[in-house]
């Protein structure tokens, strides 16, 4: 079996942690794992197949043999560093959004796209965590009956702003509890027993980045510009897991049960679905597991031909390091 | 100046207590109040313009001599009690949905529809306090502009569901941070640090009865069926106001400055909306305030004539005290 050096650019990074966990929980065929981080993270190892590996720091030179550079740690450093790694002949898997909007980037969710792994300039570009989870609950409807108008409302765990969130978060609850005081000690607000309507900054129209991400994001994974998306991303006071509450309207009438038997059939899917039972998606109960869940559905109210749904998924995992590890994998199969 | 003599039903309750202190905070002519609550509550007393008042036991013969009858004690007593308030000749205020989509019994938000007292049989019905916050934002746009569709989500604090949900968040997010343990204390899952996609129970259509609530409660409130609407109830760990991701489609397109200024005008409405600066509503900042906020104001991208909007209030203020205290204002002004 052909085995393959892999880099990890951000590997003390709460996604880099996880793509290192993902490539040997999946038995990615790793010959070599090389662990980059930058200076701070100097002297400190990291936990592969039993093995300890050393951090290294990040370098022009990190690529040399490399085959595939897994990058998560900012826009920066993958604008800098990932021309580099193709240049030693790396294939580059992007967890940032530098490179995502480029025409000449492949944009993959694997269940969706993996077509267009088929041309390709060195970087391939993994999507933003809320979108991945929500192509993949979208995709089989959307090639069944055409979806014309997605309207997301999103409640964001503060993994998404990494390490430093999730103990922010805790240390404002102990305070909140202990004091009765709310203090930030991470976002621009205080997150515990609070919602921050705003993830990452604003642009011109009135929408974060993060909205616009997962409007563009989800028009270029699912090959359509056609389709009228809007989007509000929320940071709620959750560790793990991003949970979307999202209504589509389908050119063709589809009614919950051929929905569910569509997810039934997807990749990647999941449904829990009986709430009457007290069964749905939720967080708590997805965070550190791979799938997407679904549950809620419903006809829509609003429109005619119209599904309203709850789609939960562990923001790390196939928002972020599964995504990108699928990604090399697909690679490796064609 | 005419005073009058209110009995409060649920006095020891979350809403009840809110209710007292509105009546004192706005200095409601008050010539005696009555607090009245379940065998439970014997005993105990009740604080009022600084004096202290025994809790009696609900009974029938509570509302002699009683002029308005403020309802928080859940449908069930509502529904056995009211009508004895109305052979006594008070008048009924009810926070509870028993009545609100009773046809002879009008639901109604001053700020909104103050109008439908005019006619009513001694009951008038306070709405679900996501709806109360919702309507209050919307009025002015819908006569303007005529509202076609509206797609909610809410993100609905913990204490829409009581006083004990409020401890037992805390309690939950405490044993969380102290043992890693997630156990839920109040709800059929985990609140602390989780999501709950269910806001009282399941409807056949797959919708909860809040959903439902909202609306219905909307369109009778805005006095027009025509409206579509659509809603997905959310619970989250936060301990006191709603909030709510709003998008709407109108008949005529009204740019978000012309909705910023139609809410300027509007009573009970607070415009918070300069993003790029951090400036929108949040649940921590607007709990234990009055007004109905609204920020996030854009043009909604999935819709040609569309808004989308953040609208933030304290339930337990406009969502239900301070909205049935102001409907016995209104009614005395008649």
């Amino acid at each position: 079996m052909k085995t393959y050096v892999v880099a990890v650019v951000g590997a003390t990074g709460l996604v880099g942690t996880e793509m290192i966990q993902t490539l040997e929980r999946r038995g990615f065929p790793v010959k070599k794992l090389i662990a980059l981080a930058s200076e701070k993270s100097k002297g400190r190892y990291v936990s592969f197949n039993g093995e300890s590996i050393a951090v290294e720091v990040l370098t022009d030179a990190s690529f040399a043999g490399v085959d595939f550079a897994l990058f998560s740690a900012g826009g920066a450093i993958s604008e800098r560093f990932a021309p580099s790694a193709v240049r030693h002949g790396a294939i580059v898997i992007d967890n940032t959004s530098f490179f995502r909007m480029h025409k000449d980037v492949p944009l993959v969710v694997p269940e969706v796209n993996v077509h267009a792994l088929k041309k390709h300039n060195g970087i391939i570009a993994n999507p933003n965590c809320s979108t991945a989870q929500l192509v993949v609950a979208l995709k089989a409807i959307h090639d069944a009956a055409k979806i014309t108008r997605i309207v997301i409302s999103t409640y964001q765990s503060v993994s998404g702003a990494g390490k430093l969130a999730m103990s922010g978060l805790e240390a404002e609850a102990q305070e909140h509890l202990t004091t009765g005081k709310s203090e930030t000690k991470v976002f621009a607000h205080p997150i515990a027993f609070n919602l921050i309507p705003q993830i990452d900054k604003f642009e011109a129209n009135g929408y974060t980045k993060e909205e616009m991400k997962m409007i563009q994001e989800t028009k270029k994974i699912l090959g359509d510009d056609t389709i009228q998306i809007t989007a509000t991303c929320v940071r709620v006071p959750v560790l793990v897991s991003h949970s979307e509450s999202v209504v589509i309207e389908t050119e063709k009438k589809v009614t919950p049960d051929e929905f569910r038997a569509m997810l039934t059939q997807s990749e990647g899917v999941v449904v829990v679905d009986d709430p009457s039972n007290g069964r749905y998606p939720m967080p708590l109960h997805t965070a550190a597991t791979d799938p997407v869940y679904v549950g809620r559905i419903r006809e829509d109210l609003a429109f005619e031909n119209g599904l309203s749904m709850w789609i939960v998924s562990d923001n790390l995992r196939k928002g972020a390091a599964l995504n990108a590890v699928q990604i090399a994998e697909a690679m490796i199969q064609k």
